[in-house]
Order: C-alpha cells, then sequence, then structure tokens
C-alpha cells in the first residue's frame, strides 16, 4: 500500500471549498483495521529504527537540553536502559517568557554530539517555521509540540522535510482535529507522521493534565498512523509516569515519549515530571517485559549499528542489515539486552 | 491495621465546623503506600470472593436488567467467561424520564435468581435512600452510581448497611471529592468502600466520556481502598472496552466493571457500549492471563462455593475454605479455569 | 396555553423503551420563541411574586442558615435593598461529612420567622426525598442543588408537590441533561419550574467554576420556563459576583440568585462569595435601573403584602391586589424603591 | 504611568531560571484596580481611535476576506452601522488543509481598499511570524488568533512591530497562560496588547465553544490591558450573538469582535455564526443605547477623519483633533449617529 493513497488531491478544484470534508482523508477501506486492506504505516528512521508496526519504542531523556555534562549523563542513561531515541528540546516553549527558553542551536549541537556517544537518534522540537531547516539538519524525528498542534505554517515547512514528524496533540484538541492537523503534513507529501498523545486539559488539579488513554485505541481504529504517549507531560509527576506508561502499552501505544533526568532537582523545566535514572531502567525492564504480551518487540538499534547524520529523506532510509529492531544486528551484538520475552 | 484507624470521630467538637478539613479522612501515615504503616484495604464478599489487595475482580453483566431470560442468558455467559461478580440494574437513573426506568424490585428478583443459579455475588446500584434496605437483602455490593456520588443522604444510607458499597466517581468530580464522598459512608461505620473510575466529562465527543485511568495510580497513593474501573461506561463503545480493560489492568485498577449483553441488539440501555459474550470471554482471558504480569491474582469463587444470601455483616464474611480467590476450592473443583500464568 | 400542553403522556406505550426519544418534551410549535404559538411560562408564588415572564427577581440570603440573629440580620438587609426572595440552605449539600452540614428542621423554623419578619418568600434546597414534606411546608420554592440535578427519586418527589422548584444545573451537565431533568419534574404534574445555571466545571482555577451565561439565551430558546443565574456559585468569589450578575441580566435572565451575608467572615458556608450588605444593595441599586433596558420589571411584593405561609397550591396562587411586581400596592406603599427606570 | 513600569526587565541574570515566576509581570501596585497607582491602559490607533479606558468598540466584519464585493459590501454595512473597525481574515488558520485557506495577500490588498472606502482601521489576523512584517503593512492592529496565543515565535515578532497586538485567548488557556503570554510581546516593546476571550472548550455541543465572560473582570483585575470579547467564535451561533454580546459589555469589556457578513449563506468560512448587516445594526444600536450605563463611550472614527495608511509607531499616534472617540470631529459631522445615551 502506497500510504500516498489515502492521501487526496492537494489541491481543491476551484480552489476554494472543500467538497468532500474532514473526513476525505480516510478512505473507507482505511478506517477500520479490519479491512482487509488496511495496512498500519511503520515509520523507519535512517538508522534503522522501525516506528510502528509490531515495534515498540521509547523515547526518553530530559525536558530540555541544559549543559552538556547533564544531556549527556542523561543520555548514556537511557541508551544503557534500552531507549530507542534520545529526546530533548534545544527550543523550548515556554508559558512565561521569563522562564528558561532552551538553549537554541547550541542546544541542537549537543544533541548531535549525545546521539554520536550513544547512537541514538534524536527527537526534538521545532517552534518556529524558520528554524525547521536548522533543526532538520541535527534531528532525525522533528517534534510539533502540543502548543503548535495547529501552527499551520509549521505544520507545512514540516511536510516539506525529509525527516519523520511526532505531532503532539493539543491540550483542547479532538481527535479529529488532530487527524486534520497530520493531515497538513501528509498534504505536503511527508507520509512520516508519528502521532502523539499526551494529555488534555481537565478540572482536576490532582495532575497536570488529563492523560486520554482512550485517544490510543481510538485513533487505531481512524488512521494507520502509529501512536506513541507522552505519560511525563500528560501527568506532570514522576511518580505516575510508570503506571501510566504501562496502561499506554496495554492500551496499544506504539511508543512512549519520556522525560528522564540525570538529576531532576537541577533541572530547569519540569524537573517534578522527570524520571531519575535508575527509575526509567526499572520501568524500561518492566516494559520490554510486558511488550510481547500485547503483540510488540521492543525496537531499538544498538550503538554498534553506526547512526547516518544528516539530511537524509526518510524514504531512502534502509535497515542497514537489520530487521529494524535491533534483531538482525542485536544478535551479533546483543549487548545487555534480549528483546524476547522474559518470563514473568 | 484496623481500617477504623484512618477513620477519625464522625462529630466535630462543637458540632459545627471542621477544624482539621477535608483532609482529615487520609492520616499522614497511609497517605503514601511507601509508608511502613500502610495497608491496603480489601473487602471480602460474603462468598468469600476478596476484593483488594492482590485480587482482581471483574463484574459483568448488563446495563439493566430486562428479563429473565436475557438476565439469565448475560449472567451464565460471564460465569462461564470467569466473571467474578455479577453486575446488572433494577433501578436505572435514565437522563430523560421517558427512557426505560428499571423494572425495580422484580428486577431485584430477577437479580437474585441469577446470582442463584451462577454463583455470582451480585453489585446493583440503588439511587433512593428509601430503597436501601430491600436492595441490600439482594445486592451482595450496593452501588452508588455516577450521578450520586454526592447524594449525601444515600451516602449516609448506605454507609449504615453491612453491606460493601461500590462508590462510582461522578463526571465532574475531582479525586478530592470522590475521597470525599467515600468519608461520607467511611463516616457511618461502613469501611467496605471499593472506588470506582467510570470516565469524566471531556470536550471530545469521540467517546461518551474521557475515562481517567490515571485517577488509578493517583488514588493508590491516596486511600488503601480497592479501586475499580468501569471501561463500559467510560467509553460508551464496546469497540473500546477490551484495550481500555487492559490498560486499567496496567494501570494498578483491583478490578473492572464490564457491561456484557447476550442481544446488545435488544438492550434497553446502553447497548451501544455492551460486549457479546463471546467478546467477553475473549477478553476475560486475555485479562486473566495478564493479571499475574501485574501481581494481581484472578479472583472468583466458583459456583460450587454456595453463596449465602440474605443480610451478613461483611466483617463476619469468611473464605469458607478458599483462599479467596478461588484456588483453593477451585483446585479441587477448578471448572474451566487455571487462574496460573498463562504463557504467552 | 396549559404548560400541560407541551408535556407528552407521562407513561410509554408497552412501558419500555421512549419511541419519541428525549426531544419529545419540546414539540416543535415551542422550540423557538419566534413561533406565534409560543408563550413564557410564569410561575407565580402564594404571595402573589411572579417569576418570568417580564419580571426579574432576585433571590438573596446566605449560603447556610447559621444563627438566628445572622439570618434576621441578612434577611432584613436583603429586603431593604429589593430583593424578591430570601434564599438559606437548612439542609447543605456539603463536599466532606467533615464540613458544617447545615442546621436541619431548625434551620427550616428560623427562615420561617424571617419570612414573617421581611414578607420575602423563602427558597430553600432539599436534598433527600424524605425531607420534601417537611421542607414544603416552610419553603415558597424548593431548590434541587446542583449535585442533586440528576437525582431522580428527589426529582420525582418534588414533582408531586404544590410548590414551584427552583432546578440548579448540575457541574457537568449539558443543556439536554437539564431539560431531560426538569422532564421528571413536569412529568409528575408541577409544572413550575424555574431553571437555574450556576457555573460548570472549568479547567481554569481563577474561578470556583465556569459560569455558562451563554446556557441563558440557549435555554430561551428551547424551553418556556424561567432562567435564574447564581453568580455566587458559579464565580465563588464576591468581586465576580456584581459584573456577573449584570451580564447574566444582560444576556436574558429571569433572575438570580446572590449570597448575601451579614458578616461574610463569620460564615460557615462559602464565606468568600458572600457579599455584604452594603455591596448588595449597590448591586441591586444598579440592577434595578439596567432592568427596564433589557425588558424587565423589577419583581418584588413589599411587605406590607402579608405572605401566606403553609402548603398552597401554586396553581391557586393569587396576586392579591398587586401586579405581581408589586406596583399595585407598592404604589399605595412605596417604600424607599420605584421600579422604573431610573435615569442613568 | 508608563506601562513600561509593569514590565520587569526582559532578561533573567544568569540567563537561565526565572526566580520570581511567572507573576512577575504585574507588581503589586498594579494588581488591583482599586490601588492608586492603577490607571487602565488606552491603546490609540493611527486614526485617532481609541480602545480601552472608558471607549467601547466594535470591530465587525467577515470571517475571511473572499471576493472584493463580499468584502466592500460586509465593510460599507458595518461603518453604516457604526462599528469602529473593520475585522476580516485573509490567512486563515483552517482545521483541515481541505478548507479554504484565506486569500493571503491579495486579501490583505482587499483589505486596505475597503478601509480606504469606510475610513474602518483593519484588525486582521498574522499567522507566520514571515507573515508579520506585509500583514503589519496593511493592517492597524495585528489578531494573533485562538490557536497561536502560545507561538512564541509569532508572538515575539508582532512584539517588535509599531502596530498594537488583539491577542485572542486560546481554547485551553487559563487567564494565567494568557497573561504570561502577552507578556511575551510586552518583553519585545509592544506595550498596544488588547486581550481577547473567545470561548474555551466546553464539553456541551450546544454551542461551539464555552464563552467565558467572567474572564472580562478577572482580567480586569488582573492587568490594566484592553478587554475584548468575542461572541461569534465564542458561541458559533449567530442567534447567540446579541445575547452575549450585550453580556460582554455588561461585564465590563471594552470591545467586541463580531462577524458580519453581507451573505452569511456564501460564507467559505464560519457562515453559521456570522450576523446579517441588519441584524448586526440592530445589535450596534442597542449596544450604543447601553454602553453608557456601563461607563463606556461608544468609539469610532467617522470616515470623514482620513485614515493615514503605512507603517506608523502607534506610540506616536495622533488624535488628529477628535477626542478619541469621534466626538470632537463627530460633532462638526456627526454622521447618523448620535454616541450620548438613547432614552431607553
Amino acid at each position: 500500500m502506497s500510504p500516498r493513497g489515502w492521501i487526496p488531491t492537494k489541491g481543491m478544484p476551484g480552489g476554494s471549498v472543500d467538497p468532500v470534508g474532514a473526513a476525505a482523508y480516510r478512505p473507507p477501506a482505511l478506517r477500520s483495521p479490519r479491512n482487509p486492506d488496511f495496512v498500519r504505516k511503520t515509520v523507519t528512521l535512517a538508522n534503522g529504527l522501525q516506528i510502528g508496526g509490531d515495534a515498540f519504542v521509547v523515547a526518553a531523556g530530559p525536558c530540555a537540553v541544559e549543559t552538556r555534562e547533564l544531556l549527556l549523563a542523561s543520555a548514556e542513561a537511557v541508551a544503557a536502559a534500552g531507549a530507542g531515541m534520545l529526546r530533548g528540546g534545544a527550543f523550548k516553549p515556554r508559558t512565561s517568557p521569563r522562564s528558561f527558553q532552551g538553549l537554541g542551536e547550541p542546544g541542537l549541537a549537543l544533541l548531535t554530539e549525545a546521539s554520536a556517544a550513544t547512537g541514538l537518534p534524536i527527537v526534538t522540537e521545532v517552534m518556529d517555521p524558520r528554524d525547521v531547516p536548522v533543526v532538520a539538519t541535527h534531528a532525525s524525528v522533528l517534534q510539533i509540540g502540543s502548543r503548535n498542534m495547529q501552527n499551520f505554517p509549521l505544520l507545512r515547512e514540516v511536510g516539506r522535510q525529509a525527516r519523520p514528524v511526532l505531532l503532539k496533540r493539543g491540550a483542547a484538541a479532538t481527535i479529529e482535529e488532530l487527524l486534520a492537523a497530520a493531515d497538513y503534513i501528509l498534504q505536503e507529501g511527508n507520509e512520516n507522521v508519528i502521532l502523539c498523545e499526551r494529555g488534555v486539559r481537565g478540572f482536576d488539579p490532582q495532575t497536570r493534565y488529563l492523560l486520554d488513554l482512550c485517544a490510543v485505541p481510538v485513533l487505531r481504529q481512524r488512521t494507520p498512523l502509529p501512536i506513541f504517549v507522552d505519560p511525563s507531560h500528560g501527568t506532570g509527576d514522576a511518580s505516575l509516569v510508570a503506571p501510566m506508561a504501562k496502561a499506554a502499552l496495554a492500551a496499544g501505544a506504539d511508543g512512549l515519549l519520556i522525560e528522564v533526568h540525570a538529576a531532576p532537582e537541577l533541572a530547569l523545566c519540569d524537573g517534578k515530571q522527570a524520571l531519575r535514572p535508575a527509575d526509567f531502567a526499572e520501568l524500561a525492564t518492566e516494559l520490554r517485559r510486558l511488550a510481547p504480551l500485547y503483540g510488540k518487540r521492543w525496537s531499538r538499534v544498538p550503538r554498534e549499528v553506526s547512526w547516518r547524520t544528516g539530511p537524509s529523506a526518510p524514504g531512502s532510509a534502509v535497515r542497514e542489515g537489520g530487521d529494524g529492531n535491533g534483531r538482525g544486528l542485536g544478535r551479533s551484538s546483543p549487548g545487555p539486552f534480549d528483546d524476547e520475552v522474559m518470563a514473568p
């Protein structure tokens, strides 16, 4: 199946109103996974990492890139625990202009260094359409944050890049609106979109947001795109991350975005929700044990596999000998992990 | 630990304002499961069924008691699939007075008959304080519905019964408010309270309610009471029940309330969210396989164990030779189930 | 028009499912005020006070009846300021059982005394169906609180009384659900229902609830029943009551429920949102000046008109010489008010 | 008072974390209008139009610029009815990429033509930081839409322009977050910010959004900036615009944004919520009659006053002989309006 198949033509006849409506981007054949034509979309990164399908990927790392030392420490920790990607923000969307705004381009350089050191591909946020090219030279996956889910110029810009995009659901966005936002990226020709539930606004001050895990099965019925969950922002509380991460896996998620910080008490941003490396390692171990019960294989590419930096079209990405989840190469160089089912 | 220990005195000195505030019902020693004094509360029904602790219980059945035939068919189906309790409403809180309102007392009699036939204890809703005594003669667990979470005269009335109470969270209730509502029951001396998350109001019409699974780990940090989840009302859509049921288990729930109807297309109430017996059996099989991965034992009492009807103080309930999850007796009369881990 | 005309038959043929659906209580002819058959419902109390139509009524008083002295002081203050009814709770629905629960029946007796002293009819909450008869002997209007909007046995009970009912919208209730709840009362034969918007759950901790003033024009399009607004509970903050009271009038409300306390700092309940008498007097003066601009007449019955206590069917209520808004008798004994337009 | 006074220094000492928190942009002296130092901010446009203070301004026009004929017809209609500004979108943020996206720059040229024809200043949305300069050459007020309230690069860009900014509240934004977003603009040196409530996400499908009118008095207590309300987007229904517009005035708003379309049935965007010219004229007449009751003067500059196009710093704007609300010049050339109180 060409994913392009479920993306109708970009222009509208006559150039004005949509004659088909927002539902058009999901032809009937693809609306249900029970349909024989339905194929789940997989996204493959330049280093061979598979996202979607039967892969389960955990992207972990600090909320923000702060210092070289802290970033490398966090990156090594999450790599050692089995994360498949490194997350971390160089450009930070902060509620107040008086809060730490991220390091900007120097932060991107640090991420590239951490990626080289650990072999982990980078997922990092881009907020400004003018920054998209520079972020795309450093990142393997371009993240669109919750506040920018309906920043349409930005969506169009990342839609023109040869980089997968992780699109976070807005805190007040319906599922329909999330799918329509993804459509902005798809329409520009970028078919490698990963959706991410990260909590919606709720009325209970008990948690920072209300993590809508039901979005996972709903999205699975509505779109072939891979679906991630961010239990860190979705709860705002490190003590709630592990149960919600496990619940996300059970609900059918294809991966997680988890904040891990080498020293949460020093974090300039969202330290309250960051896991310590040891807690993350414990959670990762549990998730790896559980994933096969839900038909998922833990997906990562060990650091022995050289990661190709620089822009390369995701469409041309090759798996470089592995099977996309580290098994081909992993067998010959397994490192500390065995991604088979562990006895409970 | 006497659960009474965490219930302060009922009256206030002077009889007027609360000098301590709503937080008083959770003395510091019990606020965190990490505290060495913390003990999770278990509720044991008259037939020996254990709820809470390491037990995992599924209560299943139709939304409403409609006809004798449909009820018995549903009850037999859920018993055969391994449910631990039979749910079903004789008094139905319906948005409109023009909708089916339930059979009332004749419905209770049918529930008792279904209980006798299957050995399953009954959990059924009571809406009117004047009906509490009659419902208590038929039900093993008194259910307080979402709309009545803050019906304080009703809470007080069930607080005076020798019957466990399943208290559903209101659709706009905070966790604080749910705990304060439970306190109305506890204050009357009834310590056998089971809390139930069943979805809060959300803004997305995609689902009927927004199932707040994060309430499970939050409640686990705040109270020793057992915590159930109702994925049927929480989603309003049968196709979403299975993933959310599994996610609830993974999030740490002690049990589930699931709507199962022998013929959903004939249901007078909420047929859209009811599972068919075969789908429920498949889900139950999955849950039984998964429960041990989360430290839970599938809890039910096979029908060979006679179920004692009539009023009996839950406090005096005995486990009658079994270990509360059917293993003691289950071994000698296992029926079709083996509650050990199944190979994945 | 007989209001009974828009209430279909009570039972359903066959006694089971609703063949017409929740929309049935609004026959097409009444759906729009533009329809020539449409007539706005007015409710007339035993003392002649008119509610609805072109009348604008302010019910004011303390959240809870606390002491005789405080209640009488508050009652005299709101009467002097021109309130048309006295509000005050004897039975209080409190989130926690450890908070002040109201004085109960002795509180009702104090309300009756305050009513006799001021000539103001009483609107007070009833929470328990078993208390309805006793509350109805003291109250002119039975209030159903927000938490009980879907307490259906209670709705049915007040539907059988010869007393108007003020029905508050639940904090998570849609307009449809509010109308369906009102239908429970109407179905029992009580046509004198006043709806009240009092704030829904919002996500912003800035205010206690989110006052949905748009409910007023929406309800005006959907039902002929009078519509009140409670800006005190709706905001939870005395400093926001005046602007929201004025906005409610401008949005088309038929009346207000305002908390006024002789000494808010001593209040056992919700003191933060209570106006002081002087602030209420100022607001009342403003509202009386503004009401005619919105086609409303300030409605109250001066204390010279004896108020008949005891049960009397609202249907048999007479206006006793006045024109329902105090003008007939008011002319001969105007007191300090002139309910004509004041020059701006 | 220099508004700059309440904007702390832009950078943080040490360049990292905010030592004071989000509250810093409101020094204690300005937190309450009761403080003697408190002065409400007024924004004066290049044509002399005053916004804020005792002025009440209505910006009206179509949701989107569609054709020259429709735009001019709408503009003439709203000018004739007394609107103070012309609203209309050339760049439209649409949920789906398959909907009409606006005319872009040609739309801006049409707005400039409509402005020249009517004398009305233009308020129009800018979505892309790269478009800010071109939009600023056409618009008198730069609008930041709800979806972009936390598009921080865009906020910074408009903060660097010599043009007032109308900042709409996000559908899930708290008041705190709205103020912090405004701070991004203020920090760049642009002190001419107008806040706009336009509805937040609610759970009731009855209206498109839930218009939070209480945001008006809350904001008045928190900030000296002028506050507008958009009852068109806030309700999504033309039949609800008039009552909510009047309620907004009563709640203390400084102005309104109202969608008016010469032919709503032909609108490519949001026709359901657009008023017809005749309905707008009726509403405008009512609002002009009511405004003085709330201490407001209807503010507009008649077309006889030449409107200076092209970039000009708002700070250097002159009132050109009028008193900012059209009275100085209006007296000599009043047009059809008399902005004094009309008899009710």
